[in-house]
């Protein structure tokens, strides 16, 4: 083999890598730092360069190539949505992707983004939290317990200091099984046998339920006054989770606009229902709860700045690492304009 | 390390692997095969879902996605166009690409594409001169001996029957290089110290010129009757090779139009300046050229769909070949709603 110059390698994170990166870190303070990323980065909104996701529709499912840069670096994820394959065992979603350079246009980290957008989406739930519930909460209510549902309850504990979750699912072994992942990590789990036992005493809830269309599974007499809400699991045209009722009293914030009139719960209101964008609560720009008794929704819908972030994150934390190998993805010739003579002098 | 399922592996054909993949086929009969799959691909136009490239510009260059699919396979490129680079001893252009089950959604081929690209661009040019130069053609002018040179050169030798190739380059040790590269690969070959040197007694002219604004290394008394051009250099807004009055005169082919508008020779036209779609010559529709004194122009800036049928190439000649390594690429956890688990368990 001729050796690869080093401009030519690219690091690479595979899902082992990102695993034991985690661990070596902490999952806790994985997801503050993401937290923190994300705030750094929401704080410097103007700067990005916001580009709708580009999505190639099928029957039965999306491929999306989700861009951004802040001018230093580029950013962009490959990610899947295909309800069906869950029933083939593979992931409804799985994601990659790769941080450059924005001076070379030279790719800089390539990385598995499954476990990553997991972490990532946790740790927006959490900023949003910490911005926007009110101040003391100790309990969340956990309504969907599937994939995402340990990663959220550890970011509200690491990020706001939440102690208690409460865990509701339609399928008692999902609530089952996220007790059982979150034994021994320092929170107070209780298992409900309905929604309406898992928001008892709880001053933040937190949806994240998939594959159904036009969920209701939030009513409207079932929020009390100052309870924050996270709607995490309505990401995509004809899918929400809470009643219209809730959306329509609550004061709402969400990331990007033009992405959640789409795609959040808020698809359910007029186009010109008010809503926050949360960078401005960061801040300090806007105002974000305005009382103790008001309703505040997070209406998430997931952004390519908060993989930005992960990305810029997980390119920080490989450096002096064994987390991730080196491909030899860039052509390197000793003279720039003789590709051919490279590949030539190899055969 | 955790023994990652065959569903979390994605092949990766790195430059080395490119390199030897290249010779273990054959450069020309590589080309002719990408020349063939393009073809078969440009022939099912109507199939493939077609979206503009999506570019992130910055004072100094571009980095660019180029998704499409044909409902089976979805793919994409990363491509960056940087011209200060070849002044640091970086490509100008350096790039990746993805190939996708549509069905499910998983990635099922990584794979280097700065070389690959300078391959599917050669074998394009030799797809429109195949079906627009007058028949019997011999000999090619090959105006600019940059990277892409040797490539265009070997391509329309094997697809296209060239045997003579005349060169010119603004500078001499460009062609000295392309010359010297070309040697042993049977093709004759003569280094010119003019364009219109180069250009005598050629029925095809290339010209693959770059980084200099609005070019007119090609003028019009230059090109005689029934003469087929191919400008594939200008490929960016404010570029393009050829005197505006060679393109008025022309008949003209191109990829895409709403592309080749922006960034071809045709920016010099009006918008509705007459352009003929080449797929429409390769499934008949169309005629191409329409007499032996006519000037032919295939108009080239490169559209998603050639990478495509790169991708589909090298992901059919890899199998049961050692040019490729796996990556754990895709988190697979054995329970689907588990991802929180199978991260749990690798700690």
């Amino acid at each position: 083999m001729l050796k690869a110059s080093p401009r030519a390698l690219v690091p690479f994170v595979s899902v082992d890598n990102m695993m034991r990166l985690v661990h070596h870190i902490g999952i806790e303070t994985f997801i503050a730092d993401l937290a923190r990323n994300i705030t750094e980065d929401f704080a410097k909104w103007d700067q990005f360069d916001k580009t709708p996701r580009v999505g190639s529709h099928s029957d039965v499912g999306v491929i999306e190539l989700m861009p951004t840069s802040d001018g230093v670096f580029y950013g962009f994820k490959y990610v899947n949505g295909h309800p069906k394959n869950m029933g083939e065992g593979l992931q409804t979603v799985t994601a990659f992707g790769v941080l450059s350079d924005v001076y070379s246009g030279y790719p800089r980290l390539m990385s598995e983004m499954t476990l990553l957008t997991a972490l990532r989406t946790a740790a927006m739930t959490a900023v949003a939290t910490k911005h926007l519930a009110a101040p003391g909460a100790t309990t969340m209510a956990m309504i969907g317990n599937g994939a995402q549902s340990e990663f959220q309850c550890l970011a509200v504990k690491a990020v706001c200091g939440i102690s208690h979750v409460r865990l509701y699912d339609l399928d008692p072994a999902a609530s089952a099984k996220c007790a059982r992942n979150l034994d021994g990590l320092g929170l107070h789990v209780t298992q409900c046998t309905s929604p309406e036992q898992a928001v008892e005493g709880a001053q933040v809830i937190t949806t994240a339920t998939a594959d159904k269309d036009m969920q209701t599974i939030l009513t409207d007499n079932m929020v009390g006054a100052g309870v924050h809400i996270n709607a995490i699991g309505g990401d995509c045209p004809g899918k929400t989770e809470l009643h219209r009722d809730i959306v329509a009293r609550a004061n709402i914030f969400v990331e990007y606009p033009p992405q959640t009139r789409i795609e959040g719960e808020i698809q359910q209101m007029p186009a010109d229902h008010p809503v926050t964008e949360l960078w401005q609560v960061i801040t300090g720009q806007t105002q974000g709860r305005k009382s103790a008794a008001e309703v505040t929704l997070f209406d998430g819908v997931g952004f390519a700045i908060e993989d930005f972030s992960a990305l810029r994150y997980v390119h920080e934390s490989i450096k002096d690492t064994p987390y991730y190998v080196d491909l030899d993805l860039i052509a390197d010739p000793d003279d720039p304009r003789d590709l051919f003579g490279m590949l030539k002098r190899a055969g």
